[in-house]
Parts: structure tokens; sequence; C-alpha cells
């Protein structure tokens, strides 16, 4: 074997010149409490540029400034082999959130990701529909890595020699304490690129610090008001007439209906697409679209992003697509003006100036096997892998511009997004169907800057089919999927009031709703969010030895008990949804007194409790002061400008206090000041009664209150 | 967002140099039917390099020419972004083979996989024990990418626009024939480095091409006779006096047993290790060795290369090792001299040099939570990837050098390997222990230079335990690992009779064990290897639409219906395993006459044949003509020069001809021409009985052959 020796000695010395050092980071102040430095020579593109993301200035100087959350010696990185190594400093009791939309863990210290886009597989190892490279301590900061390539996260999971607090070894063969996960102390990744943006977002929270990435990259969407009513997806190949019928039917079953999902059948050809009506099933796209929406009903067109060979525009975009096709279809390179062009033109002209209000675009994450391959190449020299993290966010750009340069807001569908694209008027969804899972990713969205929706599609039971419609009411979309299996609202005739009542309490709640998506695009502060960005919750995390031996569970491992199934809806409110076959459930309950939404009572304080709430019921919770503005449950959203009626609830001991926020509902003026916050306050009397008052509305901005009305709980 | 726009316009001016375009390679005939080629500029350390293998000039030679098998102006490669893209055509009824130790499926074609060393996780998808970057086609040739980088494959997935031979369009809304999964007329790779080795392995069938591939590695290993009995793995803590017992009762209940395998516990510590015999355990270790090689009864320890602290060479090796610990214990990099010898110089002087005959090495795989992270750096300058991608093979080459040096073969344990590690005397194990996976992995073994064994640990039944015992006999290492539960053979005693006639068998087909290992060796064919590679199989793959509806199914995927389940077992031997619960099973026999191993009976020819060979045995067939060489049962494999009365089986109605192998059965003196293959015939007389011959043992070479008898079958 002495040839072997000496070979493996000669290229020792080849590649003996030792790795680049790890260098501390220069950071500089970009925007209050928000840092940023440059890793080894960050690329041209990257997620903020695919974005466009712009800082929304007046809501991060609102936060005011905040000091920098940690030891900057302790941060470093080094380009090795083209790729960028990146280490971030972790206490012994720091908890970790957030590397994406994860489905079913939400304590992320102790993982492994490889962030992404991709459709969710079934296991949280970043490959999800949003894998923003974000992260947020309990310590109160977060980290952005804002690059577009997939980048190897060890989220505290691996030791170095040179630590100053390494593990200690410990013998296996006879020391009980033994454990297969040695304590690390840092956050390391790999970035495959030779260098990368990273940002440092301040505290004092860990909500802080979400709202500030969020602000950085431009606020939360604000929805149109007809955005947060109810919708329903119809079957695939319905025709107008079908369409008609399911309206019909909806307003004489007194089902609240906002806009309808047309799924692929919409199109003359689809998967790949030609973008252009069907004829035999819309024989009048344009009449039928005025038609809807003269009823009050708006259209929402499913599309992939996949040019079929029979498109009228396929000769013209052929030159701005890529190397590589999906189902036969072209893939447009949005990274070139005239692909975009091309592409968003026929969609303008065929169908959103027709007034068709959105867009559902799908397959823009994955499968491996279905999207192009990391091997294709576009004609702007943007990588596939690049592509592949950024399509989600150029597609919600690119559509979101066509309505944005009509001044009409638009809500919609898109199954990727990633770091950058928190302001996009979309919501991502799957095919994954798990309703525990659906909401463990509801909770993991508030850490990603994305909106997502637990949309129900079918159901075995009418149990089922509610309590899935229960969550449902209480997330960013309230949506029924029955692109596949045509169901109704009503299929489930044992459940058909209790749904009807949930839909109803989603219309009632829409000031509450509109209010607190308001607060996401001024504020940042996620509408739906983890209980870990609530203060005063208990994580609850344990990490408990299993019974398994040593043969199913040859590394000792323990298992991680964790609380992933309850979360908070707008400021006050903490859901804890109810699953098919439970008929009690255990609640979480943070510091503080908290209250039944339904009934006003009190149920507890800093403690577990358990619930039995019946079929008909979801467990909500308000948290002491909370104050709910309602209104009268409505088939439709307001239209503009329209006034409503609102009742105020006010829950438990404390006074309270409330933005109530108010626009036109339908277009950007907003952006132009064209709105208002109104301070609703309950407090005691001196003779001991609640008195609730609201601030008068300011002259020339919109004002659609109408009367106001208190609800004092319990009553 | 005109900004917006403007931006994203000079990103486009940026990246808009076009990549590189594609490019044919330039083929330089390495040995006869062996080409290579470079794409872009390929890196200094790869996996042969890693290896060290070189290839077998005398099995190329006797294999002779071969023509290029592929058309040579339809591979092409571009260096993109810094990584290597390569594309190689494929026929459309073309099938794939290979990519690595897979557990599940056995045609590739289709898959997109990251070749990646890992434990196997329960899904094909690159990461696992031996992730060989080489496959063959059934048009029978092979390709290898010595890279030692995660390569992604897409093994007949991506469509190109440019393609010749492009996908339909079909519309998904009314054409039946839509499919998910176009299809793709190349395999397409991305290598993450600027270049790689391409080699191509000629036929001209695919058995020849796996040959060739093996042959250019170096050939199979030969293990010592001893390898090829019997060995059981005692319990982690067992000590010498526990040994010396189950050594004893093996002896007493007339179980075969050539070596014993110590676990963890044979070290003072472990998890990190130290490298030295406990004293508690072990006091008097070299006595301890020589008292059990006295009883025929070899020992195998097992290791982890991770060093603790309290390692005696500690200090000395720390500068040697990796940036990260692996629970807390050092990483030695085996690419320098001094991390290399100060290592195994611990193991020879404590181990070695005292008669340890081999040893099991742990943990050299994965998963990404124990060894060390991708930006680990270690002091050779060689990264974490690729030090991930041929860690498995460094130790299995260095190891084996401390018993070569000795002129003394090994035979041990390995859990990781790679391209380039054919030669090595180490089979692969896991903790997966799924009897219908560790089949299947049997068969994908013989298309990645791999052996595997699957090993039998704990069942449920005695059932289950017999069937296990039955596979595990049928493989390239028959063992029981009770680490954990310590479970002894004749634990299930409604089986104990079973269990120990399957023992007996094992030892009684030694001669013929021995003679297709040494085909490995000298010709590179598999001894046991996928149906796949046998003339007259007919695969039998078909894709099935499912009854799935689009709910659960959403893209429409067919589902593959293959053959995994069955494989052959040196040159005539076609196993088909029962799995526990089976009363009967299916057989898939190729084209010929083949007869049952126990009786010898006609059982059918190219055909599908249903069995119910009862609880006592595993189905097994013999091909027309078969000559199986046996020996008595014995307790121990022969030793050196020992002479064994062979008894010669012939089956069926052709004639048969075999080559018997011989040498010592101990040292490597076989390298220098010390062994012989006699040929055995079988023929008809004139009187139409048949008739065995057996070539003269050649004068001054090894002879172990007694008496020779004969055994027409059937009777």
């Amino acid at each position: 074997m002495s040839i072997h020796n000496l070979l493996i000695c000669c290229i020792a010395v080849v590649l003996s010149a030792a790795p680049a050092r790890a260098q501390n980071l220069s950071w500089q102040q970009v925007e209050p409490g928000i840092w940023k430095a440059k890793a080894g020579k960050p690329e041209a593109y990257d997620l903020l540029t695919a974005s466009g993301a712009e800082p929304r200035e007046e809501g991060l100087t609102e936060m005011g400034d905040s000091s920098f959350p940690l030891p900057a010696d302790e941060i470093t990185a080094r380009v090795v082999d083209g790729q960028t190594y990146l280490r971030f400093p972790l206490d012994r009791k720091e908890q970790l959130y957030g590397f994406g939309l994860n489905f079913k863990t939400v304590h992320q210290r102790g993982r492994i990701l490889r962030l992404h886009v991709d459709h969710y597989g079934g296991e949280d190892n970043g490959r999800t529909h949003a894998p923003t490279p974000f992260y947020v301590s309990s310590k109160g900061y977060g980290v952005f890595i804002n690059s577009a390539r997939y980048i190897k996260v060890y989220a505290g999971t691996a030791a170095r020699k040179d630590s100053e607090d390494p593990p200690v070894a410990r013998d296996r063969n006879t020391d009980p304490d033994w454990t297969s996960r040695p304590y690390s102390d840092s956050v390391e990744m790999l970035v495959p690129a030779e260098g990368a943006e990273v940002y440092i977002f301040g505290g004092p929270t860990p909500l802080d610090a979400v709202r500030r990435y969020n602000l950085f990259n431009g606020g939360g969407p604000l929805p149109p008001r007809w955005g947060l009513g109810f919708t329903q997806r119809v079957h695939r190949l319905y025709s107008a007439e079908d369409i008609r019928q399911e309206a019909e039917a909806f307003a004489e079953r007194g089902y609240p209906l906002d806009f309808i999902g047309l799924e692929p059948g919409w199109q003359s050809k689809s998967y790949p697409g030609t973008f252009e009506w069907d004829g035999g099933r819309f024989p009048e796209p344009r009449t039928f679209v005025r038609e809807m929406l003269d009823k009050g009903i708006r259209l929402n067109l499913w599309i992939n992003p996949y040019v079929s060979p029979d498109a009228s525009f396929a000769d013209s975009i052929a030159p701005y697509t890529a190397s590589h096709t999906v189902w036969a279809g072209m893939v447009p390179d949005f990274n070139t003006r005239e692909g975009r062009n091309i592409f968003f033109s026929q969609l303008e002209e065929n169908q959103v100036d027709r007034g068709v209000s959105g867009y559902k675009i799908d397959e823009v994450d994955g499968y491996d096997r279905w999207v192009w391959p990391d091997v294709a190449t576009f004609p702007s020299g943007v990588t596939a892998e690049q592509m592949r993290q950024t399509y989600g966010l150029l597609v919600q750009r690119y559509s979101e511009d066509m309505f944005e340069k009509r001044n009409r807001r638009t809500f919609g569908l898109v199954r990727a997004s990633n770091g950058g694209g928190t302001s996009f008027p979309y919501v991502i969804y799957n095919d994954y169907y798990n309703h525990r899972n659906f909401i463990t990713a509801l909770i993991n969205s508030s850490f990603s800057g994305v909106l997502w929706t637990p949309e129900v599609r079918a159901s075995e039971t009418g149990e089922e089919w509610l309590r899935r419609v229960q969550s449902v009411v209480f997330s960013p979309m309230a949506m029924i999927n029955a692109w596949s299996s045509g169901t109704k609202p009503w299929s489930f005739a044992e459940v058909e009031q209790e749904v009807r009542e949930m839909f109803r309490l989603r219309m009632r709640m829409m000031p509450y709703w509109y209010s607190e998506y308001a607060k996401y695009h001024f504020k940042g502060i996620p509408p739906f969010r983890a209980m870990n960005l609530e203060e005063g919750f208990r994580s609850g995390l344990k990490m408990e030895a299993t019974e398994k031996g040593l043969e199913e569970n040859p590394y000792a491992e323990a298992v991680r008990k964790e609380i992933n199934d309850q979360y908070m809806a707008g400021e006050y409110l903490l859901v804890a949804p109810m699953f098919e076959g439970q008929e009690s459930r255990e609640v979480v309950l943070p510091d503080g007194r908290w209250y039944d939404f339904y009934t006003g009572n009190y149920v507890g304080e800093s403690e577990i409790i358990t619930v039995s709430p019946g079929l008909d019921k979801i467990p909500v919770f308000v948290k002491d002061g909370g104050i709910i503005p309602m209104m009268p449950a409505r088939m439709h959203a307001p239209g503009a400008g329209e006034k409503v009626n609102i009742q105020v609830r006010h829950y438990g001991e404390k006074a309270g206090s409330y933005l109530l926020y108010d626009d036109d509902g339908l277009t950007y003026d907003y952006e132009d000041g064209e709105y208002q916050f109104r301070e609703i306050r309950v407090e005691k009397a001196q003779d001991g009664r609640w008195e609730g008052t609201i601030a008068p509305a300011e002259k020339n901005k919109p004002n659609t209150v109408g009367e106001v009305s208190w609800r004092f709980m319990p009553p």
C-alpha cells in the first residue's frame, strides 16, 4: 500500500492551504434596531432583490431604537471552498423559532435544516413552501440571511473544539447521563455561495424582533375587506353555469360568500396552461365576471406559471423561458423584463381588466420531480437554485403589480414564498391536509413573514368537517377548497347549522380581523401568531426519555414535547382548535387572567386548563381587558364607503383599549394616508360600571363606522 | 414599483453573462472497455484518491475490449456558477440501476437523488451508507462520477426544451393520457464543484459493466475462510467471562461459530472511545484473545473513530482532528499522515498485535445530528463535505492496512462506503431493521460495489427469528447482532432446531461461498446480486394507476410495481426469502429451467411460480446445470492447509461446470499467485448417467480438497 500512502501524501500537500480564519463581521445600523453586515462577497441576486422589499420607515421609526442584541465578537464568518460559514452564539437556555414554515415543530433549537423551497414532504427538514432564512430567539432578537441559496442550518447541534463552553465527554458504557445530543453553543450555517448579507433585528422581545423583520420587508399586506370574507373554490371543471348555481345556493342557504376560486378548468388547457378562458365552459367570460361582481362575488383564478405551446403568446415568450420544461410547459424567466411583460400582459388583458380579483398561483414550490431541475438555466443568468428559492416571490411581486397599478387591492393564494415576501397579499396553502400540522404551520407562519391557511377540502365525517371549518374561520383566509371533491359547506347535513354559524362568526368579526391586518401592515404584528411571541407564555418544552429500548432507539434519543396546537389570533384572542375525535383538550394559558370568548366567563390564569366545548364550538379565550369589535353577520363584506354598525365587546376585569382601523377597503389609497385608526377605550366609571368610548373620526378620512354599541362580558 | 423594476433591470444586466455552453467530453480509454473524461477542472481529492483503489489489470484484460457504449456526442458537461452540470442520454425503454445502496427500490429511472453518505432514513433519496455515484443501464453500460461531493442526480426526470425527443404537452382538464411524469431523455447531474472525472464502463451486458467497475476499483475483497462462518455479536457490556460462556454454549448446543463481535463495552470508555480494553470487564486481554483463538474463535471489536479526551493518545492526536467534535470526541483527520498513524498505532499495539481479527466501524455515516457539520474544517484542508463522503473509505483503507502489512486477512463491518471501495473486506450494516428492505439493500449492493448484511438482532416471534436467520445465511456475512438484546440463536425454543440447521447449511456451503467471493475478487462478479444482472430475467416493472382520487393523490401519480425481494447468490442460486407472516410467495424465474435447491425437482422456467416451503425452508432455486460444491458441516471454518472433503451437487438436465477456488484461507499470499481455480465438470456419459470430474490440483499451489464425492439432483 506504499503507493497509496505516497499519493495521499502528495494530495495532503496540495490541500494543506489552511482554510480562511473565521472573522468577526462589521455591523452597520440600517434602520432603528436593525443591523446589516456583509460576509464574504454577497451575490447580486438575493431574496430582497427578488422581492423588491422596501422598509416601512414610519413603522420602524415608531418602534424606536434598540441595542445590538448579541455579543458581536461571537458572530463569525469565513469563506471556505467557495461557501460561506456563519456562526452565531447561543446561551444555555435560549430557544429558537422560525427557519420557515415548519409543520410539526415550533422549537427549532437542536434541528438541522437545509432551507429549500418545496412542497412540504412530511418532515421539518427545511424543505417547505417558505423556508425563510430567519430565526427568532427567546432572548428577543432575530437573524436573517439574505441569500437565495439552499442554506444549511445547524440550529444548536454542532459542538466545536474551540468552544468556551463545550459539552463534557461521557462514557456511554456506564454513565446514565450520556446523551446522544451534547450541548451546542451556537447556530452555524453554510451558505453555498462566496458570501451573503446578514441582518440582525433587535428586541427587546421576540415579537419586537419579528415586527422589525416584517416592517423591514414592507410590513404585512392589507387585504381588501372582501378578502376576509368567505371563499369557496369550486370543482376544477365547473362551467360558468355551475358557478352561477353554486353562488345562488350559497345565497339561498344563507352562507356568506365573498369570492369564488376557479380551478384549472377555467383555462382552455392546463398543466401547462394557455392562460385564456375555455370557450366551452366559459363562453362569455367578460359578462360572467361582471355578473358575479354585481352579485357581490369576486373571482380568483388558479394558475401555475407553466406555458403551454398552445398559449397565444407561446412563441413570443419562448426566448425568455428556462432550458427545461415543467409538464412540457415553458418556464417564464420573470427576471427578464420581456418574460414578465409577455406573461402578465396576457393575464391583464384577458382577466384582470375584465374584473378578475386575483389568482391562486400553484406549483411554484416543488416537488423536485415536477419543477425545473437544479441543472436548468435561465436567460437572465439567475441560477436554477436561486430561481427555485425566489420564484414564489417573483410571481407574487409581479402579479400584485398588475393590481397595484390599477389601484385595486388583491388577495390570493400562492404555494411558495421566502424572506422578503412579507408584504405580498398572498396566503400559502398546500396538499398536505393534516389538520394538526396545519395548525402548527399557522403558528410558524408568524416567524416567517408569511400567511397560511388551514384550508378545508373534504372530510371523512361531519365532525371532522366542522372541526376543520372552525379552524379555518380563525385563520388568515376562510376557505373551502373543493377543487377535487366539489364539496359544499352544507355537504354534511348533521353539522350544516354549525358550519353556517361559523361562517357568520367570521363575518361578524370582520372589524377585528381587518384592524389586525392593518396592524400587520403598519406595525408588523402578525395577525395569527405563535404563543411563544406572547409575553407570559411558558412554552412547556420538555425532552423526555422514551421507554423504547436500544433495539428500537439505538442512540437513546429523547422525545421532544412541546405546545404546537394553540395560537394567538389578533391582539386579544387565544385559539385552541379541537381535532376530529377529541372531546376535550388541554389549553396552556399565559400569565394574566383569561376569559371564555363566547360567555365571557373567567377560565384561568398562568395554568393548564382542560376544556370540553362540545361539537359546535372551537375553544377561544380572551385576555383580560380584551376588546373585540364586531359587526352584524352579512352575506358579503361591506362595499367602499358603506357604513357598518359596530358592537364592541369588552372582556374581563381590566380596562382596555383597541385601535380600530378604517379605510375604503378596496384601493391602495391608504398608502397615501387615506386611513385612520380610532382608539376605543373601555374603563370603569366611578359608579363601578363599565363605560366605552371611541375617539371621534378624523375629518376627510374614510369612515365606515355607523352606530357603536357596547357589550361588557360577561354581561 | 418603478424603483423595483429599475433595480431588477440593473441586476439582469449584471447577471446576463450567458452560462457556459454545454460541451462534449473528450474520452480516453484507460483500461479495456473503460473510458475516462474530465468535465471542467476535477478536484485533487476525489473518491478514488480517498480509497486508493487500483485497477485489477488481469481481470480487466481477461474481459477484453468493448466498444464505447453511448453516443459520445450526446454526453455533455458545462460549468455554471462553480458547479458542474452533466448530461447522459437515455433511450425510451432503458432502465437504470444503482446510485448507491437503496433500500426500497431497484429501478432508479425517474428518481431524483442527492448522493450523501448517511444512515438510511427510510426514503431512497440518495442519503444512504454507500451513495456510490455509479449507475448501470439495462442497455449494458455503466457511468461513474469520481467526485467526493453531494451529487444531485435527475435519473430521467427532467425534460429540456432542446430535446430531440421531448414530451408532448397535454391538457390535464380533459386528456386522460395526461401524466405528472412526462418522458425525459436524459440523466442529468449536478456536481457542486468546478469539475469532476467521469468514467464509462462498457458491456455488452449490465453484469459486464458492473464487473468492469468492480475490477477497476481493485475487485471485490477475498475474506478469510473464517469470515464466511457464523458470527455472534454479544451484548455491549459482556465481560471476558461472559464471552467465554457464550462460546461454550455455542459449542455445547452444536451451533457453528467462527468469530465473536465485542460491542462498545470492550473499551474503557465509548462514545467517544479510549480504544483500550476495559480493565474491569477484560482484565487480561492478551490471554483472553489467545484463549479464544485456541478454541477456533476470533474476535472483532466495535469502534467508532471518535476519540475521548481520556484516550492515552488524545493530546498527540488533537492537532490532527477536526474543528468539531462528535459526542464530545475528537474526529481524526485520516488525510493527515500523523492523524492516521497515531490512531491506528493505538489499535495495532493494543489489539491487532494481540490477535484481534478485525473491527466493526460504526457511525462513520451519519446522521447529520451526530457527525461533524458541513461547516467543520479539517487540518488536511479536505472539506467537511468531502470528508463525509469518504470517511468510510478512509477507515476501511487504513484499518485494512494494519492487517495487510501483517499478511493476515480481516473481515469486518463498516457503516459507510462509497465509490472506489469495492476491494475493502468490510460489510455494511445499519439500524434500520426492516427485513424486506434489508433484502432490497442486498440486491442493490451489487450495483454499488459494496457488501451488505441483513443482520439479525431481535424478533417478535420465533417465526420472524427463523425467517431472518434464513436470509442472513444466504448473505455476505451470517451474523446475529445481540449488542442490545443479548439474544442467542436458541432464544426461540420453538425454532431452535431449524436455526441450527440453517447455521449448519451455511457451513456446508462454504466451498461455494468461498469460490464465489474469489470470483468477486478476480473477476468482479458480485457474489450476491440483483436479478436484473441475470440474463433472461424480465423485470416486470409496471407503473400502475392507483385508485386514490385527486384528494389524496393530487398529481395523479402512478405507483411503481417492481421485483425487489429475490436475488442471485453466487453463480447458480436464486434466493427468494420468506418474510414473517407469509405462508407462500411468488418467485419470478428467469429464462431457462430451474430446480429446487433442496430436492432437485424441476420447478419451472421463464414464469412466475408460487411456493409454500413451510417454516423450515427458505426458497432457493438452482439454474439448469448448476453445480454447488459443499463440505461437511463443522463448528469452525477449516484452518490453513486443512484438507476438507467436498461433495459436488449438480442440478437439472444440462451439463455444468464450476471453478472451485482454493488458497490458504488466511493470508494475502493469493496476491502473489498462491491460489488455484480447479474446474469441476458434470456431463452425461454415453450410458446416460451423470459423470463428474475435477481438474487435477496444480503443483505447489495451496490445495485443501480432500475426497470428492458427487450428488446428481434429483437423486
